[in-house]
């Protein structure tokens, strides 16, 4: 379990600790260690909610978002929890019926996942000993991916006789180089390595065990935390919204997001702040 | 030429081979050796129908591809045939006749090469030898490509006078990480060796020479034909919907494909296959 | 300076270069090195002309492009000159009126640098030392990137408190292989150097210095001048319409493409030349 | 204020009224009628909840919503109650800071609108007296409009200095047949009549006064409810997909959405009933 | 049945005629007038087929469809004959391996209707007495309708339990312009007239009888086999495209179409024959 | 000839004036009456001007379009002029040369019509007497059309040999609701009267000559002239934009549109004069 206890504002989750190692930073970390920290309804539920009260905090300008303990990451769903729904339970409802259920089911758990990526502020994870399964999905919605040189990454849903569903299918292919890659991990769900992650470009960074990499992943988030809110959230914005356009789309939204961004005091300190060779002070977002 | 005979289903077919290395793996084999697997209509519109037979067989849960014979995987299209099209061989048609003469050939190229797309089965091609021109066409098409040290690719068509017009210019810059890479080999038509498909991501695996290769391509197909059907087919059908659509569209097809398969025997048997620690059994699909 | 003067038909612009190293051949140059070839309002309203005056030109059929002098390809936007602008001097307009001018600004900005993506003939951009801020912008229009070891890349934008607007955001992720990295260097502004720029697959050449950087990019200019220009224009264009389509709308878009080029005289010569084993001679296009 | 009384599960919200008109039926009454049921955040946070409860509740197959009392369907944004918060009131924040609370505030407000369009079952809104503003971009997520002869329609942002922003400058022009017409009203924010919004298609029904409309709406809504809920919400489903969605997706969509429905029990229910000349029994969705 | 013998060509199909009224004109007919022009599996196989055939046939400019017999249009699905597939009779199969089974059968009759919509010429639909179900399915692929007074309307599915999917609800509301009435008639499956099919939009003539609707549909028909069939099928291509894409796209698409139509001779002959007040001859295409 | 002279920044074009009936208002009259109104090359370059700056002029907020003299809007190209350029008059240049040289001459044109689109005014186009070819593809571009009772409509293309390749095709059917209507007229080319384009939504009003519809729209302009040109022009921008974009898309781009247009004057001065019942008074924009 985490030594660190959560911040005021975000006591209130059962399997989610919240504590700010630098100013403007926050550090999530998932916090059901004795389970590898699988995820049951409960926890991501709260997920889903902590991202989006981290999205409007103002005293939070990062985050950086690990598993609890040393172990794992997550070992993503947990099974045994799963299994009081109807869906695993194999209940006798209408297949249409059940269809319904499903689907809704889903959507519930892929928009609760998705609130990370749709926090306004930039998210780092650090992946670290087992990443298998809902860790990947989690990993797909942040923004910078590091790990821990030990990390055990799987894509292991095909192995439970299944196409994952909580947007790994949707996003791994447009975060790295190699769909031949791709399709391998996916259709095989086999193992692979920090270093194989870093050759493919799903991890941009590698460090000896996971405390290193938590240090590393909060040094960038810190750094971050010192640029001008308007600018990073604006840039993050901006490349999420581009991913999903064409260049002609993305280019006329960032007209019209440009418009007001510009207009704020973050654009003018900065430039004088470069001009005069000072170090600006940026307002709370 | 193949020492294989193909399977009591796949005699028909004059240039194409299709044989059973292992149970519900087809290996189909591009058999004009003597002539580098070039091309002929004949051949692309076999193709065509080989895969969409593949697709429909219950008995095939994974394909492997490669060409007969140790020169070429193909060297493209047969120019020598070809120039008997009205196309090539300067007819005096009119001008606006002659474009929807040439709209529909190359229409019904691109479906034929594209049904190894459309093939529900992952398919694992194996690039050996020459294989330019039609070739990256072609292994665009597949899922997994793998390749042997002695492979000579090459976007060759500028070299005839014309963009490639089969699927390599549309497919290519969705597979690999480098857009600067991909032009300058779809540009330039210059060759480029496995070593170098392997770096920019085009194949995932290299081996010793043609026989290693399709070893390799075997091996790994008959992992997949492991796996659960359901599974299998879904993640490659969730991929390729993923490459053409934005994330959220991604999103809501996978809830609504989900909702049926989650349904099936699949799910619950690996499921708890899982947690008895047993080996599941897959039915046809 | 450059030494070069610029041809005859280019000699208008004040602050760019065109010469012409070998025929067929443009060769651009940034010219303010005095000012780290920074960019005035005069300057990119130059750079748009000047690419679709080349686009135009049947006389070319490669163009590079470079900074004059050692020090910069481009330091990005001359901030000083810059000031003057409404937007930077705080001028007292209404908050909506001033919303619209920023977005009629940006879009001429945006226009007049993508001009180079739209110009129909290649284009080989050759970064050297210090390539900030616009240089990644303009760079992303180009087709191919070629670098000198000493460059300095970053993309800068949100050290002066903005979301980059003219391009990078929209572009950049969809030219390299890594989201992971894509979102360090932006979100951070940190320097990145010539190696890290080809391990990512932003550039694909790394060459000793820009003497021979640019000799390198004439070098692959001169290689696809020689090449049936009916081919070059087409395998870019569609290359380009991949990129914001899904592959069945590409395919279609290719049939329609070529239904007309390859009626043309380019492609019924290099397909004789190629049987015949001699030298294919292009008409100007 | 309406007569009727709400539905026990429906009892909690303060300025909505659900009561029940016939088995399977929802009738949803905007009830703050001294204000015209002009909508304060507190109503539109409850109407985005009352619909979000609504697609869930299986004892609710179709629903009908119109205004408490005779005199307004709603008069749109109670101005009054809004110029308490920022964005009216002319807070000091920074500009880009002010814009992110925009921002945010519009997409809270277009999301609990946007929840009756999201509503699995068709919703038929009843329009009637005072139309304005905020009672076309409701109007427009319903599914079938019906309106009273008296109503007086205006799509009337345009007079308080705004381009109208909850959804009816998206939906409208997808809705009925002439952007011509959709133009005028938008851009002049005129009144138009039950009979202008009929002849243009936005209304499929006028009824002489409220009462009456109402009566035809519970009427429909009725026949609605008879049918099978998996035909019903499919229907739904695949129209609101195929608005935005091309014909080739949408049919893609409608063969794995039907892979699932026609497996229940409801089609063999309907088809067997059909061919025995028998009235089908559902059950609940 | 119909008088009419088919053309030579076309007298392989048992459960349809294709006539030639007027030179360049083909007339086909649904031929089961016994039960109702009901659709079989082999009838939805031949009607993909012949349009095809049309599609690919010089002889032809123009195509008029109807049903044979004075009854009906078609009644839609031929319930008793679909019985027999494993879908409606109730198999065993597993519930994954069903859907599989499910969306292959609908995508084979979604593009054996949507052949017709491929066909390269324009197609005229002449409804007439029954036409429910399918019969929307099928007027929706057409480029005009017309109808006799007579004629039942009915988008019927929701009757049979499930939501339409051979494309009605994917094409009408892109054919129509009041989305209201729309879903009107495919929630309630309620029949509609010839004359409501008017004012709405669905059909552009309504005739007194079949007889007269046909003969109507003939002349249009002779009137547009009199054009240039490179103008009259490029401007139904264009309407095509335009449908599914951005007014943008749809510019480009018609710049590179046109780049090789108007270079054909019909643009210059009929030209050219306007200048001179000629009638202008059109060579096949 | 019209007897307005056109205002001072308006008189250097040849083909066209620019008069100004009512403050704020602008009125361009095509002004070749003597060739009914028909377009040359220079005509259409000065068109594409005079929209790019009325759309930049502060003193403009709504603009109206004619043709001079009583007898045409326009009769479409001036195909004695046209007949100059290579494309007609059989030049024998290379087909994919003349073919790059056709695409570049139609963008060229569409660009120049767009403009009329692109102007952030909104245009209010009056149709009279001879109205054929190009003058569909010019009122497609306005945002609102009214007609005088004589006029003589028609898509005249499809009658010299081509499809219209200017925008007709491209938007006409996101203005009217009935596509079997749009696919008669533009399929067969024939002539259509005021009062069928009013009764399927081409035009709005209908009024007796020329004269009176002038006048109407005027005075339509007028009104639109008097209302807050922030709120206007974001209306037509979003209107604009919601016709190429899915929901979703333009309810996104809504909120970042507004977060800068609310913060300006007019949304408190329109806001606070409306509970003053004051008339507003607005800036130029």
């Amino acid at each position: 379990m985490s030594s660190t206890a959560s911040l005021p504002a975000y006591t209130s989750y059962k399997n989610i600790i919240v504590s700010s190692p630098n100013p403007f930073v926050a550090h999530v970390e998932i916090n059901r260690p004795q389970k590898l920290n699988a995820f049951t309804q409960e926890l991501w539920l709260e997920f889903g909610r902590v991202f989006k009260q981290l999205s409007g905090d103002e005293d939070v300008r990062a985050v950086v978002i690990s598993g609890a303990g040393d172990r794992a990451f997550t070992a993503g769903l947990d099974v045994q929890s799963a299994s009081n729904d109807g869906i695993l339970s194999g209940s006798q409802a209408d297949i249409a019926k059940k269809a319904k259920i499903v689907r809704n089911h889903i959507e519930e758990f892929q928009v609760s996942i998705g609130a990370m990526e749709k926090c306004e502020k930039p998210v780092i994870c650090v992946l670290h000993g087992v990443s298998i399964g809902l860790a990947i999905d989690i990993a797909c919605c942040a923004d910078i991916r590091i790990c821990a040189s030990n990390t055990r990454f799987a894509v292991k849903e095909v192995d439970i006789g299944m196409a994952a569903d909580i947007g790994t299918l949707a996003r791994l292919p447009k975060l790295v180089g190699s769909t031949s890659w791709v399709k391998d991990v996916c259709l095989t769900a086999r193992d692979f390595s920090a270093q194989e992650a870093l050759s493919v470009g799903f991890v941009s960074q590698v460090h000896e065990g996971k405390q290193a990499a938590v240090q590393a992943a909060v040094a960038l988030a810190t750094t971050l935390a010192d640029k001008s809110p308007v600018a990073v959230q604006g840039t993050k914005e901006l490349l999420n919204h581009g991913r999903d356009h064409t260049v002609a789309e993305s280019l006329r939204y960032t007209q019209v997001w440009n418009a007001a961004a510009v207009q704020g005091k973050d654009f003018s300190s900065a430039l004088m702040s470069g001009l005069k060779k000072t170090k600006p002070r940026f307002e709370k977002l």
